[in-house]
């Protein structure tokens, strides 16, 4: 089925929001097999909604619109709603229930503003919106649907997983679909299709691959449509194990939704290992990734980020011979800030990472981008040269990611 | 002048990209009095993308065109363009030659899907892209102008500074409009709107202020129209001393597309000071705030990550009878932190955190979003306990946003 997303809100058009929240729908909507067929964003003009909402009823059966809802800006939306199916507003006593308990557990006032959203196109159905004030709001007319929720993020997302999506499956019932993602590190995606080239050619019209890429990282996605679940599942198990024997082992970082930094912290409890983080050009980046995942404390002990020299011989003991004489970034002293970090940190693995990160700092020997890593234990140590070639930001996310690929793969190694 | 922006590839509707490209152009579009009124997203379907640049002209008299170009989907837009304005495809001799030299000199072959970006819509006028292959396309049709440009964010960045917008401004010209933006930490916006009540109320129609918030930081933008561009900027002045003077002086961060980063950085430089971080649950995100300031070397060395408790005693100092009579997030640990930063990275000025970032690890005492901040120098401390209530990410952005805050209010007050 085909669905037109309308997203409401001056922020969206002028520039001061960007559109997170249509990729995250259209994602979710990709997996209960309805198709986003076209978006249109517009402000909070009352005649251009009401044209915008009609406009996407004529293109789809589903129109999904957001933002517009909320105390301060509650009406236009709703408004637009009401004029394009010529109802009134109508006041929803179960909604005013619901807010009052919200506001008396918080110790907050009722509002003129608050109130005001309790009133509803009288052929509302109310959806539940347990993450905020602004309920949203599922409308049937002539085979059609369109629901309106809030442009929050994670309101949006509760209603969209609680609400929106189990009715939409069971309204339109649509072929059942599949899918599964391998996470891959390491290597571009160009060399990823080489090696998945005939598989992909020789894939049947109903099992799509999707390549999508990110900085270090490329995830694999695999999509079935088949009439019958079952068999979708089974192919889509075949094609799967197929894809993942065609790629190199270690290219290989993981499945589903699992991030780098997930798949890494895995592997250290797994191993029962403990690691600890150097860092300077990063300055930090790489132990804030490692420390994204919840319970990261199990494994992850800390990290030294020597951002001047001075800090590198003093915290980590790199010898000031090796600074002067080799340079902060170069192979010597990523080796030796992995030998301080083990010994400082008391730590069983630990990742070293030195370089330029930008925009000045360069030299014709050692451009900007010039980055060493390191990862070892108390037995070896591997390093590796990066050549990276982007901006600042962009050259430490480079770096980090790919250093936290190195601690996987020194994990797997050992 | 209206505007309305179209955007064209299936990978921006079922969310493998987001579209980030669209706040850009609009607030560039903004700075030269041109408003954004509307987008329309299509996928890569020839009839869907006529219907849609049809309906875009009747709604605006700029349709600025985004993606569908380039050497693997060159024709999509190019054919939607040509049938919309009932003209061929003819192939453009400087193009290509341009396109040779550039092949050439990057050691690369002519590919029969390069040369296809050659041809172009009969009534096309070129505008020449230096930063990649596909060119960009101007047409004017009935006092209307539809530009279409390539989807890769940096050529279409340089494209729209270097081509588009000049002529965009020759072309309509408008009532000149100037801005300004305040930067504003540590404060909501609606204690800042508080402040500002009057202000607002009392700005003639001509200027506009806006809200702009963001994580523990809200920019406040003023937007000021008038025929005579020098009574403009004479305006801007004006309003914006006054809306300052309104606010008390520290919430008052920077000025201009500063960040909060930034400021600080500035702050340290002017009063030759240096800092080092001392983090727990922020787990590096603070340090890596501060070395994403380019040139933030001069005045940052380091930080010490004690993710771990046996970190904080063996890095920083703290004592053990601290961690287990107080506990790790207490009061008297981020103290204790301060001076072992000072000591062990030998810094002016030293700033630490520790908290629970959550989703597990709270108490009833204690519940995910209790933070500990402190700042100090080798005389004075400042703590305060910060109580967030959000998820793990955001609880660690939140902390550290307001850390780098606390660290410019110290320095101000030294």
């Amino acid at each position: 089925v085909r669905v037109h997303i309308v997203t409401i809100g001056d922020e969206l058009l002028i520039g001061q929001v960007i559109d997170t929240n249509s990729a995250k729908m259209a994602q979710a909507l990709g997996d209960i097999g309805a198709q986003v067929t076209g978006r249109t964003a517009v402000g909070d003009e009352h005649s251009r909604i009401v044209a915008a909402l009609r406009h996407a009823l004529s293109l789809a059966q589903i129109v999904l619109v957001t933002g517009g809802l909320g105390p301060t800006k509650d009406d236009i939306t709703k408004k637009g709603i009401a004029e394009l199916f010529g109802v009134e507003l109508r006041f929803d006593q179960p909604t005013y229930d619901r807010l009052e308990k919200m506001l008396s557990l918080a110790k907050r006032p009722m509002t003129d503003a608050l109130r005001s959203q309790c009133w509803m196109p009288a052929n509302a159905m109310i959806l539940t919106n347990e993450m905020g004030t602004a309920p949203g709001m599922w409308f049937e007319d002539q085979g059609r649907v369109l629901v309106s929720m809030p442009g929050v993020p994670f309101e949006l997302d509760y209603l969209m997983r609680h609400e929106v999506l189990p009715r939409l499956q069971q309204r339109f019932p649509s072929l059942p679909i599949v899918h599964h993602t391998l996470l891959t590190a390491g290597e571009g995606e160009s060399v990823l299709a080489e090696h998945l080239k005939e598989f992909e050619e020789a894939l049947p019209p109903n099992v799509k691959l999707a390549y999508l890429p990110a900085i270090a990282r490329v995830r694999l996605r695999l999509t079935v449509t088949d009439e019958d679940r079952n068999r979708a599942q089974r192919i889509l198990d075949e094609k799967f194990q197929k894809m993942r024997s065609l790629l190199p082992e270690e290219v290989v970082a993981g499945a589903g939704d699992e991030s780098l930094e997930n798949a890494v912290g895995k592997l250290l409890e797994q191993r029962g290992l403990t690691l600890g983080t150097a860092e300077s050009c990063t300055g930090g980046y790489l132990a804030h990734l490692i420390t994204s995942v919840p319970g990261s404390s199990t494994y992850f002990r800390g990290s030294i980020v020597a951002y001047d020299n001075r800090i590198k011989s003093s915290q980590l003991g790199v010898q000031e011979r090796t600074l002067a004489e080799q340079g902060a970034v170069s192979e010597a002293t990523v080796k030796e800030m992995i030998e301080g970090a083990i010994a400082r940190l008391g730590v069983d693995v630990s990742v070293a990472i030195s370089g330029i990160a930008g925009p000045s700092g360069g030299t014709t020997e050692k451009p900007v981008g010039t980055i060493w890593i390191a990862v070892g234990d108390r037995k070896r140590v591997v390093t590796r040269l990066l050549r990276a070639n982007k901006d600042r930001l962009r050259n430490i996310q480079y770096a980090a990611f790919h250093a936290l690929n190195q601690v996987r793969l020194f994990i797997k190694q050992s």
